[in-house]
């Protein structure tokens, strides 16, 4: 019998584990890819980031800095929700081949998401935000429908 | 005995299961609203968002628009907390009928929230608001009083 | 043989579990703290809010407002990925002492985070922020060694 558990010895469960860390990582980057806007710009978001640096300025409306802190707040509208619901379909027991494509559809969406919307380029951005939500309702959708309200 | 851990044969953890879609489905929805709101307002973040869209600007002010931000936004500041730590609440073994109703008031707070928001009414959506984060610190602290700092 | 699944036997969950529930009460602190500065400047963010408060305004953009909802927006940025990659890590089965530390900088490190922005004091901020998204990215990177992609 297969194991169908949380166990890295359930294999549905090691590649939740592992798209789970890298759409994470993925997300850190954009944490990065802030800060290098802001100090490439000189654009900071409070008066005390910007004593001492001769040249920055604290202002909280720079276009390229606003586009990076809104493709971060997509990450934050759609990844934990991901992570969340992915672990409670692990425990539905799917089939391994069906539950590793929706990881990898949603983890290939959102990094085509987050490049397009750095590169301002539609309707790739929009597409990779759709696949990305279709993917973890469908995974809510078998949760709810395996639990009991 | 009773199943105790992480499967749908335990009654509180297959309940868990189905208020944590349902609340992450009805934040989906909220996803969906915004874009519907923009669409019908013509009001987009992007430039690359009204590119050959006839009518419609790119501005970041429109009041029906950051109305339902602010509403998503309290979901993002309530809702992956309340998915994490229902589920740490899952494992300390509470009775199956106060965990029940834990769930259910924290998604019909939730839901009652949302609705308020949208309509504007006060002081209905606060009370949504509170009913909810009450509803996670007091699983939050029984976590924190099963485990080991 | 040491319990190492998600149980509060095992000493690493049982940690875990707790400076999960901690960090996210710290957390709930920062919606008390915004309600707070809310209510002590008269400044609310939708009509509704003021309606029958003499002397309280609607507007976006009280400094003393965004500088608390910046770092609740910096909290969202991390606390979730903690508290979904740390059960993760768990499963990993992590030297208990190591995993320990793991959680306990992360905690501090908000928590210092938390203080050092309202007070507006850099490089403590910094630090802060810098020091927890190194300890998930440190969870994060072992929890992708022990799975599958």
């Amino acid at each position: 019998m297969a194991s169908a558990g949380l166990s890295f010895g359930n294999p549905v469960f090691a590649a939740y584990a592992a798209y789970a860390s890298l759409v994470t990582l993925k997300m850190f980057f954009v944490v990065f890819f802030t800060t290098y806007t802001r100090f490439s710009r000189g654009v900071f978001a409070n008066p005390e980031d910007v004593k001492g640096n001769k040249g920055a300025v604290a202002r909280l409306d720079h276009p390229d800095v606003e586009r990076v802190r809104r493709l971060h707040r997509n990450d934050l509208e759609n990844i934990p929700a991901f992570l969340a619901v992915g672990l409670l379909y692990v425990l539905t027991g799917p089939s391994p081949g069906v539950a590793l494509w929706h990881f990898r559809v949603f983890t290939a969406a959102r990094c085509l998401h987050t490049v397009s919307y750095l590169a301002a380029v539609q309707p790739w951005r929009a597409l990779g935000f759709i696949a990305g939500i279709l993917t973890t309702t469908s995974m809510a959708v078998q949760v709810l429908m395996a639990g009991a309200l």
